[in-house]
């Protein structure tokens, strides 16, 4: 598996690639645990650069791994067979806006947050949006199937692909998918590629759905004594046929971190709520924040705020917006690591699994916070301890195990939106050995020589820990 | 490929299959133009029955072509090589309703409205509906993809299903998807398998989301002028960011044909346009009625109708629902034919091909009804003419391929709804060459021996007159 670099240079350029250390040390890891050299970075501006790469990588069995931002938290773009990291982030012109057909074509690194804001100018929004917005590009959202915030209301990436041209593992360019809502034309291979975290084709261009912006938004915040009666009332809200815009629970962790980190001075309660109604028509949005303020109130919810305002909005948010980052800042001495990070149980289930994992963490000596899309069953947690010392490491192990135990035993799925990678990937292979089978003839079928994004997923190692170097400087 | 009787008696018991020739022949053709006749007709009621006859057909090679309600109009259905006609009408309970966890688990065979009426006493539904959902089943409805006339707001089929289990080629049966209302676990197999036309796999049960009924609706009908008119205001509706619920078009042959058969007594103007809003307020509802009937104003639009209560609903909309059955009373010695009887083309596009559509109809003797959900830019048709006549059917091919061509031409899909199947397989192989061998590859991957619903879609034959007989006497 020799590269080429001059062929790579006379492909892209030369100040498009590199096989400088310092440069192949920044692209060994993303937000997960995981580290591994890649051998070169490439950086490719147009489809038929990527085409070309990949051709030539396919002939020479070469691994291609495509990146985004690099935010992803389950090792999706850690290069653990060496060869190309394929940085997406320079495709990234808004191609199209074209409200007249209630679409968006887009190159894969288009960032979220930039997408909004020039879709912001016609009255419209593209709404999955993870917390990471900030950064996340569209690419790696579809190859996650992020969903965010608003997923409780208006879906996942899944929900908005309807269009997308991909570069096969043999280079060659296909058009799925369509410019309309909807279409009965042959396989849904655009929905087929939302999720496969790049081990199926590379998304060069993807065309979306956008909608209209509500023209009123009301955010609210609730206080609750325990997590059990904040879960039950997220259950409690969505039962009852409330429509939230978004439904958010953070724990006590959480609330203890960001106050650290930010001063915010939120109460140290069990558990906190935000939820929000969006709509054109005041009296609606009223209407479900009554109702949903109610079930609030039936569960014990108190100190509840609300506002229309989009300042004082921003402000009630200010605290789950930056909880990830706050965390590492709950406790002196621990580090904040992205392992069981992400997973969704159906919406009876979220009391449970919320309490389910305090008092596993508790029994293995790490702390766990605790927040999520909760509306949508999505719910997230970190898992923090001292990684400088490898019996945290076999405590986290344990911690996996028995976490996705029980959210496999109660009907949930090992991710919701931040993917397998290869973190997630024995919890979740042994859960769902049914279909591995199906995924493998699928991937053999369309990448018979295993080059793209190799060893995640369904082909990842089955022990996370020794699956790639740890980005931890583990003593003791 | 000698079926052995025994064999398929001995798996399914004597009452659940039939091999007698009136029985043969009325599975032999759906709502399609084609005719086929199949050797056996099996009828199980368990998952395990299903598995055993698909591992007896892969182990022989024998055709298996999975069949619902026969609605179906490109031919999905007819076992154009012959084999096992699987009917999975017997599999019709409804598993479980879980309104905490907002899903419902179904047989395949469950009838759409059926489903409804259980939903309802919920207080919920589940949106995705075609016209023909007195007799349309969930198993059929995945297969096409459906959408219906509340796709505009609702969305397809594919954005309400949640997991299935699916009996695969070599008999195995895997369970696909989550109870969850997102997820990122593992390729989104279950969106693959929606809209496969019974080619990847059969779907033995499904989980599909549902979503709690609006305390309001209210629908109105519009008259216009002349198609274009009604046409533009359906996109500057959608293009206006209005929420409607449903965006019906119908055109004068339309209206013609349901007032002869119904005796309605609509006025015969150019086009009627039906919108609907729903929601839990009804200030929120009045508001997107009032901006869509100024749409329409401001289009020329009269003789506005407008009515929350559900019988004077019912009424407006008794036209469009009886619309496909009226068709063929629009003229004495003509047959309405299922051919190019769907379409979906951009928002903005729908004003253009409505009026291209009646001009090849006029050009080429036939005559052709335009209707249908434009809102979501879905375009039905009907192919009206002497079904006695070679030249008719000659004048068919043409109209098919000069229409296809256009709706291609402006970014459009060979279908919105219905499928592929054999009618409109020439069209959209020639427009889509590029995605074919992805699809055969992932085709070949799940069904090496090609025994599920072959020779559709994709491997369908490139004249769909010659596909089949065609189910018409055609004299001269």
């Amino acid at each position: 598996m020799k590269i080429d670099i001059k062929k790579i240079e006379e492909i892209v350029g030369e100040n498009n690639y590199s096989d400088n250390i310092a440069d192949l040390y920044v692209y060994s890891s993303d937000a997960s645990v995981h580290q591994a050299m890649p051998a070169v970075i490439v950086k490719p501006k147009t489809i038929e650069e990527v085409q070309k790469i990949v051709c030539y990588a396919n002939k020479k069995k070469i691994p291609v791994t495509p990146r985004g931002a690099g935010s992803g938290t389950s090792g999706h773009t850690v290069p653990i067979d060496g060869g190309i990291v394929l940085d997406l982030k320079q495709m990234n012109r808004i191609l199209e806006i074209r409200p007249e057909d209630m679409l968006v074509r887009v190159e894969p690194g288009v960032v979220d947050d930039d997408l909004n804001r020039a879709l912001n100018q016609y009255g419209l929004f593209y709404p999955p949006a993870p917390a990471s917005s900030r950064i996340a590009t569209i690419g790696g959202e579809i190859a996650a199937n992020a969903s965010g915030v608003r997923s409780v209301k208006y879906g996942a990436t899944r929900d908005y692909v309807l269009g997308m041209k991909v570069v096969l593992a043999d280079g060659s360019l296909v058009n799925l998918g369509s410019n309309t809502r909807v279409h009965s034309a042959g396989y849904q291979l655009e929905r087929l590629i939302v999720g496969s975290e790049g081990t199926l084709g590379i998304v060069v261009e993807a065309t979306m759905r956008i909608t209209p912006l509500p023209k009123f938004r009301c955010l609210a915040v609730a206080n609750f004594n325990s997590l059990k009666d904040a879960g039950n009332t997220i259950s409690d809200i969505i039962t009852s046929g409330s429509q939230p815009s978004m439904l958010e629970l953070m724990d006590k962790v959480g609330i203890i971190a960001v106050n650290k980190a930010m001063n915010l001075g939120l109460p140290e309660v069990g558990a906190i709520i935000l939820f929000e109604a969006d709509g054109n028509v005041k009296e609606a949005v009223d209407y479900e924040m009554k109702k949903m303020k109610g079930i609030c109130e039936k569960h014990g919810g108190s100190g509840i705020e609300m506002s229309y305002d989009a300042a004082e909005r921003k402000r009630l948010f200010s605290g789950r917006k930056k909880l990830f980052a706050a965390l590492s800042r709950y406790k002196e001495g621990i580090i904040c690591t992205d392992l069981a990070d992400d997973m969704g149980v159906p919406n009876s289930k979220i009391a449970q699994t919320a309490e389910k994992i305090h008092e596993i963490a508790e029994r293995n000596n790490v702390i766990m916070a605790v927040y999520g899309h909760c509306g949508s069953g999505v719910i997230h947690t970190k898992i923090m301890f001292d990684t400088t010392k490898k019996s945290q490491w076999k405590d986290a192990e344990r911690v996996i195990e028995e976490l996705y135990d029980y959210v496999h035993s109660v009907g949930g799925v090992t991710s919701a939106e931040h993917g397998i990678g290869l973190s997630k990937a024995p919890a979740w292979k042994k859960a769902r050995s049914d279909i591995l089978p199906m995924m493998k003839a699928i991937k053999k079928a369309l990448d018979p020589n295993n080059i793209l994004n190799p060893h995640k997923l369904m082909d990842a190692p089955d022990d996370w820990v020794k699956a790639t170097n740890l980005r931890y400087n583990v003593r003791s």
